[in-house]
């Protein structure tokens, strides 16, 4: 029994790119003209067709299998029409865009099923255990990193198993401020159903219009505003988890424990390998008062890494705090609207931002200021709003950057800061290199985005020409990327995480025992191996 | 190769009691009275008689891997000797204490080992696991749980593993405030190695002065500043861990990442049975300029429970916070030292403490302090500042009691706040029941000394009479309350861990499934069974 459902419509984003596409801006000549001068970009890119026009492999699901998933979920709730199947075909990576840009469906399921509870989650579970089937778990289909693709062989066929009915406010204890939410719920769902109430959860990851609570669980999403709020990892208290060899119901009976291992961090971050989570209760906090979001200027990224360091190491956390480097505050990156506008004003611009009730804003606010102030200029109230106010746009300039013929990708990884200097340059010439080998000099731009006491996130943003082949063209750079990460000492993925296309990685992160012990559980509880496979586990 | 290593002197605790005999207090006329007048306490407890009379079951470990072990790691560092297989029995639970003070020393090692390296200790384990030995790390031997008596059936011998050589630090990043240690390093030489060059790991739990780094991870230590430093399991941000199988190495890439499960929270209070902890990555915190300890008094327990709360959810959380309930306020457990003194002050007495820089201790305790004044009475500095001076004190006055005929134990978990005021009436209830069907009517006080935003801990203290069975006594009195805990909703333990006293309890905490995938865990590292068996893992 749910204490409320989301009733909002749920709008499929596009098939093809990122979202809704009507926010797919329109490129200013400056910027085709950049694209022509700094990058060589010479002819557009590959557009997408009609989606009717896409050609789907037969869906090979045996029918009596189809016909027990009717029977356990119901056959409205088994879907095997070709657009459906076509929306729940991987993510939204750069090259899962531009196979869907090359017409390239086949990796399609076989099947999409809604299923509308727990237990029938747990019954999908068991039939496709015993028949063999492969179920890849899709929410929000935003993942950008092949999570969203399993190996369709040796099993007898792929099923997508999407939540979106999973969309209940199951529990709400104002007193202790926790929410159980099903794992279907969007982050605007999950907001309208806790803000309505007077609380928030405060995660605001740049995928927030269409990841799902469940996604941001299985891969350790991290929000915009992790400096204050925590990263998704750190609100969970409790996972209700349906596996085929049955229920498992962890932690929900405090927030820390010393009652052995912490399991819940054995789920978090699985990415449906080991189960699917089907509700998490959650740490939420009161709809902040006031927010306040600033621009700080500084002289170096170096000055600009400095000054998150000391925030985030003194206690005066702000909200959001992020800091980017010279190039992508150039280009303005940090408000994707006013991407090649004027006036960005040289420098490394940061974003501090503070939420909370109107004293405790102003409390930290003031200690903050007086360290900003030492390091850097500021404040700029109007560059703040315009980041705050154009969040969510810069997945959408991505679409319009392809369609121009430009090759456009992000990756992130994260380490201690004694060692982010030497990683950052370590990554940024490894992109490069690669890049510029292929003959596709790249422009890179990076930026801080999640700081710790003991170390912080760097998210770069790659763009170059694309060559006939822009998938094989990334493949290598970001080989290149992934390999001068692991030898930085930084770890493969801060939040995006490791799908199939860090999986190798992850393996060489994690050493053979580590592996051989994840094995062991993969093998307890799921024992066909059908849970996504291919993703994740090495 | 370490950085430094530990110099001061390596003072054994008392074999049969706790810490420093010196420490022992002399209990005044008035509290020898009242357990008298209050408890029924007629006759004096058993005393232990001096070391040299123990009796110990004959070593049964085979000569050729006694051999092999010291091969490996050194004659000197094998050793059989009586007196340190006797300070190697068990640890400091109350039914401990009674066992060797009614000279039970069936559960003594067969062996003491004290490997010098990881590999060493590597190597002691691959030699155990072949030959079936049971190995149990004993580190400061303060588990209250049970966690230092493994099964010895159906096992060829058992090891106790000493790390106290290894006592490094192996690294020290200043910049990102980490430190690597070695696990046999106690408390104080932990401190005293990074105090040296201007850091502190801020972890002081009540057993700080003989507890170790390993045992502070294996277990999930929760320190009394927890509130500002966090629990140790937040510290860590990597491990280093032999196994039977090989090294497991984890983590230490950066303080969060996206990559997986995080696997070390799978080592994190897994209380030996999954691996041997031989170092430790922590985020440290400079030393604090400041220090400020104050009492602050409520009217009733509810209402200091309050206070915390709103603390603990606003974000002005001070260092230290701990509130006693009125029993405990009118005994002074909260000042040992001035235990059945006058003066104690009624109402329910907090202690609210500050560390860091001057200017962040004023502005965090002002923000705090207008929300203190407005439910509570306060501040005085004089409670606070002798609830810090005697902060280690209370494990001594147990010493004391038991010898003067009191049963005196100590028990706690953790809920959400929601759940906190049933789940306390319902284990003192528990407790109380118990206790008086068995004819010895109970002083049962209680406190909160770990908080979150989303709940608490709850820590009893329970004293009565000694019937001439104590073990069994409080066995019944312990099962009642552990029952009581899981009814109520909370974990059988917020930081003294499992052990083999709460296995039952966490077995039914877990769940089949997920036990099921720990044993697939333990099974895949620990092949043959030997590490800590008959601990934690149901």
């Amino acid at each position: 029994m749910a204490l409320a459902r989301a009733t909002d419509p749920y709008s499929d984003p596009s098939w093809s790119g990122w979202g809704d596409p009507a926010n797919v801006p329109e490129l200013p000549e400056e910027v085709l003209s950049l694209l022509g001068h700094a990058l060589g970009v010479s002819r557009p890119g590959r557009r997408p067709g009609p989606i009717s026009a896409v050609t789907l492999p037969a869906s090979r699901l045996p029918a009596p299998v189809r016909t027990m998933l009717e029977t356990a979920i119901g056959v409205a709730n088994v879907v095997d029409r070709d657009e459906a199947r076509v929306r729940h075909t991987r993510g939204k990576s750069t090259p899962d865009l531009l196979r869907v840009r090359a017409g390239d469906f086949g990796a399609a399921p076989d099947l999409v099923v809604l299923p509308g509870s727990h237990q029938q989650v747990l019954e999908a579970l068991r039939i496709c255990s015993q028949h063999r089937i492969a179920v890849v778990p899709f929410g929000g289909g935003t993942s950008v990193v092949g999570g969203l693709q399993p190996r369709s062989e040796p099993f007898a066929g792929v099923i997508a198993l999407d939540p979106r009915r999973l969309n209940g406010l199951l529990g709400l204890d104002e007193v202790s401020q926790v929410a159980t939410l099903e794992v279907g719920l969007r982050g605007p769902q999950a907001e309208s159903l806790l803000g309505s109430r007077g609380f928030t959860t405060g995660h605001y990851p740049q995928s927030f219009e269409y990841a799902t609570i469940g996604g941001y669980a299985a891969t350790r999403s991290s929000g915009q505003a992790s400096a204050g709020y925590g990263r998704f990892d750190d609100l969970v208290v409790g996972l209700r988890v349906a596996t085929p060899v049955g229920e498992l119901s962890i932690g929900g009976r405090a927030p820390k424990s010393a009652a052995g291992p912490d399991l819940r961090q054995l789920i978090l971050g699985s990415e449906g390998t080991l189960g699917v989570i089907t509700a998490v209760s959650l740490q939420i906090r009161p709809l902040p008062e006031t927010r306040v979001y600033e621009g700080w200027r500084f002289d170096s990224f170096a000055t600009g890494a400095s000054a998150l360091r000391t925030l985030a190491q003194d206690g005066r956390r702000p909200t959001v705090l992020r800091c980017s480097d010279e190039a992508e505050t150039a280009l303005n990156l940090a408000r994707p609207a006013e991407i090649g506008a004027e006036g960005a004003g040289g420098g490394c611009l940061a974003i501090v931002g503070w939420e909370g009730s109107a004293e405790d804003v102003d409390m930290r606010g003031r200690g903050a200021t007086r360290m900003l102030e030492a390091l850097g200029r500021g404040p700029e109230p109007e560059a703040g709003e315009s980041w705050a106010r154009d969040r969510y746009r810069g997945p959408y300039l991505r679409d319009a950057l392809l369609d121009a013929g430009a090759l456009v990708e992000t990756l992130e990884t994260v380490t201690f800061w004694s060692l982010l200097p030497a990683l950052y340059a370590a990554v940024s010439g490894a992109l490069r290199d690669s890049l510029i080998a292929q003959g596709t000099p790249p422009v890179i731009l990076c930026h801080i985005s999640h700081v710790y006491a003991s170390g912080a996130s760097r998210y770069f943003t790659v763009g170059c020409a694309q060559l006939k082949d822009p998938v094989e063209q990334w493949r290598r750079a970001k080989a290149a990327a992934s390999d001068a990460i692991l030898a930085a000492g930084g770890s493969i993925t801060h939040h995006h995480g490791v799908g199939r296309d860090h999986r190798d990685w992850y393996e060489r992160e994690l050493g053979p025992t580590a592996v051989e012990a994840l094995r062991a559980v993969k093998t307890e509880l799921d024992p066909a191996g059908v849970l996504n496979p291919g993703i994740l586990i090495p």
